[in-house]
């Protein structure tokens, strides 16, 4: 077999074979086939794209290019859940102990973040003492004891994904949703759960920018995750604006808490409602969504799912003093209101540039190398529908760089526009998608 | 400006600008652009192709990536010729002295060989003291003396054609009209001539495999070479079988000069004689294409044209007493004749194959370091509906290998297909192309 083979089928149009894909994939990462194969084959995917059969062949390729993680020696159903990316996604923190306090386990790997703000990994060390590179025994231990631990991604997961990404990132080879779609689900099925739930973010802040284009990377993902023998859904949530208030590290952590006080914001409430849900009804905690949901909001009430975050702080280290007092945790040296520049409806929010704004007071990095500054962030008290006015603050920065302000105000002004005209509070949820089909909402 | 802008433009099938296409030309002669870059770019210029006015910027951006030849000094039109590559194909060597024999200069820039058989510069040195590496003031005393001189390719032309398609070569983006025209017109624009004739070989032993897509190829060079103010024809040729009689060095000498003393087959001259033809007309030395075949074809009957090659022989340092003694030239130890394997009609020949059977006796180079045996080759004695039995010998082999011979015989014959019905022989010229059009040939 040969490269050069397979880039001019791809390139003629024709279908590339199981073998034929895992050839390359095997020889993208062993660097017998060099990068300027890959990307004119990328290009040509791109172009001539793949289909149904060839996409979750080159998820399975992309999964077996590295260590795939065992979790037989947890007993019952392990689920685990991916986010395409947001702002202000604070989702894990509140998700995780969630479902956990239901008897479902949640063994999770997470990555550092590398964009507006820090990921789950950063955001959980913003708690003293949190540590998230335990031992594979450890780890399992942890899930078989109290149903939840998160750890750091240490293993050689998927190390195709990584070169095709660095190389699709440079040769406008992204937005093929046979790409995106086997990037994702190849580390989601390399990790090991029973069950997936996806969220899918579709809007201007999201790379997805129709509901279409949303349903239909979501509906492959579906399939290659049930093609896998994984029970997979996904929840298609609109992404107009940052989910929640806080964009940040610590001020996500404080969100997280609220919520699982049974506070909060509703939208990040109800995202985090929605996706449990579907995990509930896949691990066989409940017969339909709603029994699911109604079950998961009396574990916010009762105190339950709380219980199971503090347990799960403790059982790594980190000191659980913070959950009722947020002062222990990492706080910034300048506090600063922000005011509107004008009156009027908030009609649209730009959330990469409210990330970026973000990222500029210290809350994510640039390069992998970059410190992350835990106190850093943004708290917005205004979004989409609501009515400002120049003397009423719109939002909190925090950081510990008073430099930046001047320059992060810049950007999160930039990011709004006002209506003069009253402007309706964005439905968060659009869609629900399983094996069987979507469930549109309304 | 940056590439990966670019890349996404042409992905996004828009039209690249001049400055686009001189930043990326540019970019990855100096190595600032990567492969990965380039061949990223060149698949989606591969499928979404290239416009005229996009092929003609490429084509000026590679010709200025390296040093273009000043031929100011040598008085008088300055014309060259390209063929486009093909088996058996001697016409430089005959068509060099045959033209200056009229008084029209030749300034010939030749490559050496990879592949079946040697380039025109192997050919040469076929010859004992012949040599091709002469200086500019050498190169430009001898055109100006004897209207004729032919050198190795040592200066950096068009470095960036080299990059491009050695690159194309591993990624499967060779075939584009764009693409391939450039990669041909950046060189013959680079070497300084005035008027430029193009041999399109189209058939099966060509690349060009129809006669649409050689008029195609043989529009779009000419359009590029007059809209940079050369005046540029080009001859679409048949490629059904190879050139002439001889495929190999020294006996491709032999043809061609007996050509030059009136001698020889027929395809073999009437090529030269029709691309001569656009040459004399396009220096002004005759108003007609049949005017100037006629003038041609009294300088290969008075000995004229043989004449100027013994000077361009004698000026290089050539001994000339082989032109009127073949035993001088580099004789082979093996001469094998080789016999049909059945009788019939001869209905097509694959001419690569024979060019490989070439190959495999010492003809040619594999590998850029490989030495040519300048004695080894195939003379053809059959040819397209040529009737065979296998009591005649249809070819003889020259080659210093004795244990390459059976290889070679095996390989010859494939390349062979034979009927029992009478089948014609092929024309050869199929139409000329000019910037006024394309006149079909009967």
């Amino acid at each position: 077999m040969r490269i050069y083979d397979i880039i001019m089928k791809k390139r003629d149009n024709e279908e590339l074979s199981k073998e034929e894909i895992k050839f390359f994939i095997d020889g993208y990462t062993d660097d017998s086939i060099h990068d300027y194969h890959a990307s004119a084959l990328l290009m040509a995917i791109f172009l001539n794209k793949m289909n149904e059969r060839e996409t979750i062949d080159l998820t399975e390729a992309i999964m077996h290019s590295g260590e795939t993680i065992d979790l037989s020696n947890i007993e019952g159903i392990k689920v685990d859940k991916h986010s395409t990316g947001g702002v202000g996604d604070t989702t894990t923190l509140i998700l995780a102990p969630l479902v956990a306090s239901l008897g479902i386990k949640f063994a999770k790997m997470s990555g550092r973040g590398l964009g507006h703000t820090g990921g789950t990994i950063d955001k959980l060390e913003s708690i003293k003492g949190f540590h998230t590179s335990l031992s594979t025994e450890d780890f399992i231990k942890n899930v078989n004891d109290i149903n939840v631990a998160v750890i750091g991604q240490t293993k050689n997961i998927a190390p195709a994904d990584k070169k095709l990404y660095s190389l699709r990132d440079v040769t406008a080879t992204v937005d093929n949703i046979s790409l995106i779609a086997s990037s994702i689900m190849s580390k989601k099925l390399a990790a090991g759960s029973d069950a997936i739930v996806l969220d899918v973010k579709v809007g201007s802040g999201a790379f997805v920018k129709n509901y279409e284009d949303a349903v239909e990377l979501a509906t492959l993902m579906v399939k290659i995750g049930e093609g896998m023998g994984r029970r997979t859904m996904a929840v298609i949530s609109e992404m107009a604006q940052p989910l929640g208030n806080a964009i940040g590290n610590a001020i996500e952590v404080i969100e997280a808490v609220d919520i699982l006080k049974n506070e909060g914001p509703d939208d990040l409430r109800e995202l985090c409602l929605t996706l449990g849900a579907n995990l509930v009804v896949m691990a066989k905690k409940a017969d339909t969504f709603e029994d699911a949901y109604n079950l998961l909001e009396e574990q916010l009430s009762n105190g339950e799912a709380l219980k199971y975050f503090e347990n799960l702080i403790d059982a790594q280290g980190g000191e659980t003093n913070f959950i009722n007092n947020y002062d222990s945790l990492p706080k910034a040296k300048f506090i600063e209101e922000v005011f509107p520049l004008k009156e009027g409806y908030i009609k649209t929010i730009e959330s990469d540039d409210v990330g970026i704004a973000s990222l500029i007071l210290g809350a994510g990095r640039e390069n992998l190398e970059d410190e992350i500054d835990h106190a850093a962030g943004i708290y917005i008290l205004k979004k989409i529908g609501d009515y400002v006015t120049t003397d009423e603050p719109m939002a909190i920065f925090y950081t510990n760089k008073e430099s930046s302000i001047k320059d992060a105000k810049k950007r999160f002004h930039s990011a709004f526009e006002y209506s003069d005209e009253s402007i309706e509070h964005p439905k968060l949820i659009k869609a629900i998608v399983s094996k069987d089909g979507v469930t549109k909402f309304k």
